[in-house]
Order: C-alpha cells, then structure tokens, then sequence
C-alpha cells in the first residue's frame, strides 16, 4: 500500500556535529553558554501567561538598551532583515518617496526593500569608509522630501560609526521618519533613541552585542511613527510583519486581549530575555566603555604591526567591528582562510561595496576583551608570515 | 556625561523562570531533550561549511518527509506565517487571481496575504468541520481562473485532514499552481508531495509533528512552481523571502557560490536537523501508523465518555488535532483553564471560526502515544466533573 518512493537520508542517520570556533567576524557573535542554556528550557505556548511575561521583560531590556520610553517597543521573530523589512513595510506606502543613505550595503539593501514595494526611492552615496555630513542630508531631504530615511548608524560592511546629532531635528523639519539601523552597534555605542536625533524607528539584531542565537531583532516605534503607521491609507503588504498585529501581540497596543497573530519562537525568546539580562547586569555605560576601550587597543595593536584602519578618522570607527585595508600584496580570502584553518578564529573579507577592500573583525558583546584581541593579533600576524605575498 | 534616563529594568535582574507543561494544544509541542540541545550547541557563521552541510541535512530530511524529489526544498527562516508568505509572495504578482478554500483560518489567511499583495481573491467557503468535493473546487477554478489555489491539508482550527487525491490534476489542467498548507498534518498522516495531488508548494511547521521549537518552517516548490517563480515580471514585494536569493543561500539554485542573503537561525537549523533525523529513526509510515492507531484510540475514549466529534467522516479526522463539540452546559474557556491549572496540561479552544464551537487537543510527533491520551482523557473527565455546569 505505501507509495514512500523517496527513501530515508543517510545523512541524518549521522549525529550532528557542530565545531566550536572563535566567532570574530561581524556575526553572528560567540553565545554565552547561560544564553545557550536559556534556550533549551521547555517549550511553553506562545500565548501562555509566563511568555507573556517574558516578552514583557524583552520589552523592559530593550527600552533600556535603546534609551527610549516609546510604548511599541518588541522583538520581531526574525532576523536584522525581517526588522528591516517590518520598518518600512510599515512605514511605507506605495508610492511614497523614500530615502536611503548608501555608505555599504544596509543602504543599498533598505533601497531593494522599498523599491519592491512600490516606494519612490532615491539615495545619497558616500564611498565605502564615508559618512554623510548634516548638510549632505538635509539638502537631500529637502530634494526628495521623503516620509522615510534611512541611515545606518553601525555600517558593518565598512566599519563607520555614524553621527545622529541633529540628524532627527532634520528629518522632523521636513516631516519625515528617521529610520535607523542598528544592528551591528546597539548595545558597544553610545546612542540614546529618544533624546538623540529624535529617531523614530531603531532595530537591532540578537546575534551581535547581544550575543543571542541569531533570530530575534528587536524594535521600537516612536509616536510619531505609530502615528503615520497606525494611519496608513493601505494595508502594509506583510501579515506577518503588520505592526497593528504585532503590538497588540506584544501587548503594546492597549487592548485588554491578545490575539493569536503568529507563533513566536519561544526559545529564541528565552536567549534573548537572557542576552537583555546580561546587558543590565553590565550596565549599558560599561559595555560602551568597554568596547570602544578595547577598539582602541586593537587599533593601535593593529598599527604596531604595520596594518592600517580602513575608517580614517577615529570618532567614526564602529567599535563592534573593526575594519582593516586589505594587507597590499596579499589575498584576503587566503588570509581569512589561513586564520578559520590554523587557528578555528573566524574574521572576515568585506561585503557589498567593501569587498576586496577591507578585513573586518567583530569584537561583540562579550567577545569584546583585550584577551581576544591579542588572539586576533596573533593570528593576524602568522598568517601574513605564512599567506603569500605577490612581490609588488 | 551619561544621559542614560532609562534605568535598567529590575524584572531583568530576576531569574529566568520557565514552567515545564504537556503541550497537547495545537501546537507547539513539547520538544525532546535530544532536540533541545542540539539547539543549546555553539553558534557558527551563517556563511561556513558546517552549516552548509547541516542545511544540506535538512534539505534531504524534508524531501523525505514530504515525499519530494523537488530540488528547490529548503527551510524558511520563521514560522508557518512566514512560510504562507513564502509562497504567496513568490508565486503570485499584484492582479493576478487566486483562490483560497476556506474551511477554517488558514484559508481566511492566506486570502488576507494574497489580498495585501494586490492579487484579485476569490474564497470557496464550507462550514468548520467541513471540506471541499473535487467538483466544487473544479467549479470555481473554472470560474475564476487562478494562478494560485491555496488548501489546507490539516485545518488545525476545525480538526479536518482534507483529502487531497487528484486536486492537482485539476489544478493543472487549469494551469494554477496548487498550494498546500501542511503545517498540522505533515509528518502525522499520509501525504506525497510529487504522487499525490500534483502539490507545486508544500509547506510545514518546525513545531508540530517534528516536535522542535517554532522558528522555522520546511517548503517545497514543484519545477512548475519555479517555472513561474523564476519568470515572474516583477520582484517579489519581500527581499527577505525571495525564493531566487532563498534558493540560493539553501544552495539549490546550481550556482557554484552562495551570497550573503540573510543571517539563518542556526541554532534553530541544529534542532531542526534533529527533529528530521528522529522522523527518519521512526520512519515516515511508522509515525504515520502511529498517529492515526492513538488518534483512534482517543477517538474511541471520547466517546466512551459521552463526548461527540467534530468532525463526523471518521475519514478526513486530523490525527494529529482532535476537535470535541464543545461540551454542552459548559463554558469551554473553564475547561482548557482548570485542566492547565490542576493537570499542567494545555488543550485549547477553537480558533477563528471554530471559536466557542470546539476544543482542540494536539497530540503530534512524540506527543502522539496512548499513554498521553489516557492522561488528557483523565483530565477532561475530571474537568467536567468541576467545571461549572447549566442547568440546561
């Protein structure tokens, strides 16, 4: 009677074997094993009260962590690009004209995004390495006269650490959101949603400062964003990601109940409950502190060895990840290869408009100490004595 | 110098408290230990050869469980939503016709889905607890001429395992694509994704019958439906779930590089490889048999003590969620509170339509044992015996 026709894989009558590996490229960062651990508690219903209460502490750390007392404040079940794609799925409507700040690839990437849903997008481009300047944006804004910009405040691609001072304030005068994408600085930079540039919808990833299984993105609207988005003229064209859906999921919308909208990664919840809960238990002054103490001395170790930092000016070097110039007369695949080989260390080459250009490691969370630093140095340094090198 | 003004939470400074509960709703369900750690094992790059291997793994797993030779079959980064947005998105363009059976919610949503991206919806509608004759769906692919026929195989919320023989002939000979919602029934009752019915997208859940945590979502996509996909005029509205950069981050596109789409949950990968793997140990007709031998059995016990079905064609039964009239003289949120809160067990209520009309007990993957239904069997006895009754 059976008609099975497509047999059972060999493959998985193997067991799972996964390495352990020093994850110091710009992500997914090293998880701490209480992070881990979290993660394979028991799975309850998503819609069982201790969730709840567990989304409710998520919603208490990440308020925290971004600085802000905006009410619509969760975690998307997804990663950094799912929390992008939410932000201008719900910000945008069809027809409105967006405007995207291109200095590596997150600019490029949230152009796609709202060129695909029918936005009239236009971009400001600095070369890899670059930033814009207030006067740069504003002239743009006052150009293209957008309902949206996008910045990215942490561009892991390139290694800028962008300015947001009177970044906000600008936007507000042409009356426009400030999107900013945080997913590879929250948590190792200063930044303070509600008082710094006024920004009006801020994500970040669960796999880089905060040192969770990738899976989670955490987000917050401000009024004024609820305000346009809670006005919209159309649907946003994602069920899954429809911010009315998910605020009242998050128990942020003010209802007395919660409907059944999807079902949340419960397990990923746990991680990053706990991820938040190490983060409280630093502090978010120290954790800034430390990370940009210890870019600095991964910066000058860097120097010492005659290798060169891709970001010129320091005050805009992204402290999370460090860019370096390609070392001149090497192969950078060979050389990130060498070092996953030799020394089960990730770092990595560059991405988008960086590649070819640049190294890039990623000190994180709590991968971010003076103690991996010297690993990296020393890894980086073996491999350019033993990689080879073009006579040039 | 600090402006921090959002001080750390104290709920976070608490530990993490997570109850340990028999999860026989709809889902999720419990997980086992062997599935819960491998989740708890160190992160790796979304990009390096391991998780391309474990990727692969789970690749093979699921063209075994549905049956497939389909290359393009792979696991979407997300939940069953996200999924049924997988294959909206992908499958159909802005004015294009689709029809959705609508026996339950799942058919209610993915007309909402085809509806937000701008498809022209038409619904066959039957009653919950009802399904479709092959001349009604004939009749109205005749009549609207759809690219996309949306069904679902198991109708969680009404209990309904509709039959699927010869729906994708007829598809075909109207040229739509025929998909199909397995998110409840995959894995715990008969289906063939290339034999029976002709299914062009086929999709699941990690958190019923695989038994791992919700996060991501196992789909299919028949050369017919890639013939499509992959000839569509306009870009999908969703860059995140845009099959061409899916397929070929799951390395199912012939390319001989894969690019950086997103960043997979990989953690998420590992328990899922498991789950697939202890299908494989059972074998598909093995848990077939066995979930239809203890969903009899608690069929039989139902009735033993006066409860009806909701469904009456013992034939198109779920076997992995059972539906009970709602208990005549009772409030069925009563029951599903005091059997969580004396038995620590949850069964639920119905969903969408089904509200108020039944209760829904979930027992799939490793749930599914006769054991269990004696347990949930003694909880309901007891429950009607405390519960509140009218006097009717």
């Amino acid at each position: 009677m059976s008609r099975v026709s497509v047999p059972p894989p060999t493959c998985l009558q193997k067991p799972l074997r996964v390495p352990h590996r020093y994850m110091f490229g710009p992500g997914p960062s090293n998880v701490p094993p209480r992070i881990l651990w979290a993660g394979a508690s028991p799975v309850i219903g998503h819609m069982h009260p201790e969730i709840f209460e567990i989304m409710s502490d998520i919603k208490s750390g990440i308020q925290y962590m971004f600085q802000t007392h905006n009410n619509v404040t969760l975690a998307v079940s997804g990663t950094g690009h799912t929390a992008m794609e939410c932000a201008i799925f719900n910000a945008v409507e069809t027809g409105d004209s967006v405007l995207t700040a291109v200095n590596g690839i997150w600019g490029e990437r949230a152009a796609e995004m709202a060129e695909r849903i029918g936005a009239r997008v236009n971009t400001i481009v600095a070369p890899p390495g670059g930033y814009f300047s207030n006067a740069e944006i504003e002239k743009a804004l006052s150009k293209y006269r957008p309902v949206l910009f996008f910045l990215a405040h942490g561009e892991s691609s390139t290694g800028v650490l962008h300015p947001l001072d009177g970044i906000g304030q600008l936007c507000h005068k042409y009356n426009c959101l400030f999107l900013v994408d945080s997913v590879a600085s929250l948590g190792g930079a200063p930044l303070y949603m509600d008082q710094q540039g006024l920004i009006d919808i801020l994500y970040t990833g669960s796999q880089k400062v905060l040192n969770a299984p990738p899976g989670t993105a955490p987000i917050s609207f401000s009024e004024r964003a609820c305000q346009k988005i809670f006005n919209r003229k159309t649907k946003p064209v994602s069920f899954f990601l429809d911010l009315s859906w998910l605020a009242n999921y998050w128990g942020c919308d003010g209802k007395p109940s919660r409907l059944y909208h999807h079902t949340g990664p419960v397990t990923a919840f746990y991680s990053l409950r706990e991820s938040l809960a190490l983060l409280v238990e630093e502090s978010l002054e120290r954790s800034w502190e430390r990370h940009q103490k210890v870019a600095e001395y991964f910066s000058a170790g860097l120097e010492s060895i005659g290798l060169k930092l891709f970001v010129k000016e320091k005050n805009v070097r992204l402290p999370t990840v460090t860019t370096i110039v390609a070392p001149h007369g090497y192969d950078w695949k060979e050389i990130t290869a060498y070092i996953m080989k030799t020394h089960n260390l990730e770092i990595s080459g560059g991405l988008g408009p960086s590649v070819g250009l640049v190294l890039r490691v990623g000190l994180m969370g709590y991968n971010s100490s003076t103690a991996n630093v010297d690993m990296v140095l020393a890894a980086i340094k073996d491999a350019l004595k033993h990689c080879h090198k073009s006579k040039v």
